[in-house]
């Protein structure tokens, strides 16, 4: 494809997103086509000879689009938002046409120095410590995802449980990770990944109340384990869990983690964009003592998924714990000590330029832009939970400090589940569920730049409706 | 942003783009500028109030361009190729565009199954071992890279050989991974991360003639490890190494590790893509005793990185490996059993839609588009070695099969190392290094869509000019 067959083609896939984006509204947001669907619909190979993009798109719009979940709908309230935006298309697709391989410094330098810049100015936006800047020990990289945050976390960590020993000697002993019981699966699935075993999580309880972890139950749990001769390892601390948005208190943790010496990783990936607003900043209160931190701007700050921004306050020991370096890979750059490698920050060797779809977002919309999203989130959440709150059927199963609401009827496990059914299956909206202290509960998480008071106010009419025929009928 | 201004700024990166395709081989391949450049030219933090698409696309033309290694200029022949494509980039842009996030077949069914549909085409144009298929106990997976392919391998291989335990109870013994002297640095780095540290790989030794494993060293290690306590636990074979595409004998291989029941990964991150052409298959011979085996579409096949095509022959394991199951992601398609959910075949938790642009370059360039594409990086190669062995300056360092060719000038190392600084510098071309049996020798990958004749020609031309100033001067 010459680059004038890509100028007329990549218009027709602009405008095509834009009509989209224009008509998203009026689809279902998720298909009621039974698995298989699409496999059914396609052929059983490529051709022998090419086909025009035309093509393509007219499978897109008949076999894939009516196939999805439609992640952007303003109607979409499922698990946490992943959202994204025009800007951070646009910087996504400069990564994709410039389609560097930013494994190294020398193979990308302004791919690399500008993943350095957004992640000090994302920490320079949150109020982030100081210790977490690239200008002093610390510094931030773009990871996956929260998981790979996790992953990288641990193994951090065992280098340093280790004295560097881990490196070579691999898992030799006893080791342990903590999280609350609230904590997210990804933490198992790290400690799993990195030989722990999930009898290598500890999952600690929490207050049954606000759902955060009990400091005075973390202590206890790493005395009984150092005495039982395991090392505690990590723990993993969450702003903004995954089923109800609660906040573990971090000041507390954290002492207890600088006591006994263990890595404290603190997973904001939701809740962490709220800190881009001073009056939610309460949230990150104690993080002065993390070792690292992630958030997710692919959730709640509108930059197209992937992008984890990932800080830790010693890129020292990240880079000691994963570095490997064969010959084909040696260069001038490197051995200089004046760049910074970002392969030697995570698991794969090769990367994308995903710094430039935030650089885009972060540019376009300005630090009143982007505060002014998380502000209308968090005030479409607390509009929609007025509604729950002024209605005897319905309660609240916890707070609702950002935008997510978590609710349920008061009549019980089985009404709950059966009204996320019936509204979902209108094709409107889309709610999941969690279980709050056992009892089902439905999650309705604000985060579409697209959803607006009369999609939220639609989504209660539909609940309240629904509602009434379950419990008359 | 909204789909009005979105078309009109879309128009404008697209462009830009077209026109930076245009204009790309009169950049220098790599910037000069030293570290700190972008850093220096960019501001503190964003602006208070946004600021519009033209503003970030000057700064992307005055600070980032010029400070990029170039990936997809013609005169690029550093590491292996990761070259994209007009179609991939509009896939790609596809998906950005849906903002899809494919965890879960429910999530976004048609992102599931096109990743399925796709992954099962590539088997067939590949011709690989019908136990790869999606319609038997295999299946193929979009990973980020062949580093993280090498990781779930490694997982499942620990799985099996545990009989499961290693979930719950981690390492708990030494276990040991193997590959040649010549495997890639990511085999290592996976098992690190899976906590057998470095002790826990054997770099099994090669024949100096050809670079590839012998397999009686390989039985000799597996006896030795055996008789010392040690599990072994897989095998990662190479076909195209990463220093000069040598290719591992996967028959006898395959036949060691049926006999000692470890697993088998065949890593083919470059040299896969070969396989579409049926003249090249024979480097696939004995693949049919794998348990996974993966290559990389972004390498040499036309796909924007990231994709690697992953695929096992027994997904139940891989899946057992990896599965989490917290309550929010429950839903009624996971418990039926009739859908792959690709979370449980990969480290992280959330998925792009990536599926997307390895379509869209299936299909626009055709089964004869590819097997075109590889033929001509072959050819290539092959008219700049005959140049390096009719100069008795120069020498081939290796045999070439596929599109690298490996050479050194006769005078020795230190020559040759000057040699590659040298035509680096001019700007025109960028070329990497390895060391052959310990001997510095230059590498000349092709891959680029837009690498012709001419463009290797004047890679030779720099080539001799050079070590014509080199030695006489």
């Amino acid at each position: 494809m010459d680059p004038e067959e890509f100028r007329r083609a990549g218009y027709a896939v602009v405008d095509w997103i834009a009509d989209y984006w224009t008509t998203l509204g009026q689809r279902p947001v998720t298909s009621q086509d039974p698995p298989g669907a699409v496999v059914a619909a396609l052929p059983a190979g490529p051709t022998e000879r090419g086909e025009p993009v035309e093509a393509v798109l007219a499978d897109l719009d008949s076999v894939i689009a009516p196939r999805l979940t439609h992640w952007q709908h303003p109607g979409f309230f499922g698990y946490f938002p992943a959202n994204t935006s025009g800007p951070s298309v646009l910087g996504d697709l400069v990564s994709a046409g410039l389609g560097v391989q930013g494994m190294l410094w020398a193979t990308g330098p302004a791919c690399t120095e500008l993943e350095t810049v957004t992640l000090d100015w994302l920490a320079g936006l949150l109020d982030l410590p100081e210790r977490f800047r690239s200008t002093g020990r610390g510094g931030g990289v773009i990871q996956d995802s929260a998981s790979s945050a996790t992953l990288v976390a641990t193994l951090a960590a065992l280098h340093r449980a280790s004295r560097g020993r881990w490196r070579v000697d691999g898992i030799d002993r006893r080791y342990r990770a903590y999280t609350s019981t609230q904590g997210h699966s990804s933490i198992e699935k790290a400690a799993r990944i990195a030989g722990l075993g999930a009898d290598g999580v500890r999952a600690v309880e929490v207050d049954p109340r606000t759902q955060a972890m009990r400091p005075e139950a973390l202590r206890t749990a790493i005395e009984a384990d150092r005495a039982a001769g395991v090392t505690p390892v990590i723990v993993v601390a969450t702003i903004g869990t995954t089923s109800t948005t609660a906040v573990d208190p971090l000041p507390e943790i954290g002492a207890i983690c600088a006591e006994y010496g263990v890595w404290l990783h603190v997973d904001a990936a939701y809740a962490g964009a709220a800190a881009v607003c001073p009056e939610l900043r309460w949230s990150h209160a104690g993080l002065e003592r993390a070792d690292s931190y992630c958030f997710d701007p692919h959730k709640w700050l509108l930059t197209g998924f992937d992008c984890d921004a990932f800080w830790v306050a010693d890129r020292g020991e990240l880079i000691e714990a994963l570095t490997v370096m064969p010959e084909f890979l040696r260069n001038a750059a490197t051995e200089s000590g004046a760049v910074l490698d970002y392969r030697d920050w995570q698991v794969p060797l090769g990367r994308r330029f995903r710094a430039l779809k935030l650089w885009f977002v972060l540019r376009w919309y300005g630090v009143e832009g982007l505060r002014a999203h998380i502000r209308t989130g968090v005030a479409l959440a607390d509009r929609f939970a007025e509604r729950i709150e002024a209605d005897d059927r319905f309660e609240l199963a916890a707070a609702h400090p950002f935008s997510l609401v978590c609710f349920r009827l008061r009549a019980g496990d089985e009404p709950s589940a059966e009204l996320l059914r019936r509204v979902n299956d209108t094709g409107r909206v889309h709610l999941t569920h969690t279980r709050v202290e056992g009892r089902y509960t439905l999650r309705l998480a604000v985060g579409s730049p697209l959803t607006t008071e009369k999609h939220v106010d639609e989504a209660w009419d539909l609940l309240s409706a629904a509602a009434e025929d379950l419990l008359t009928g």
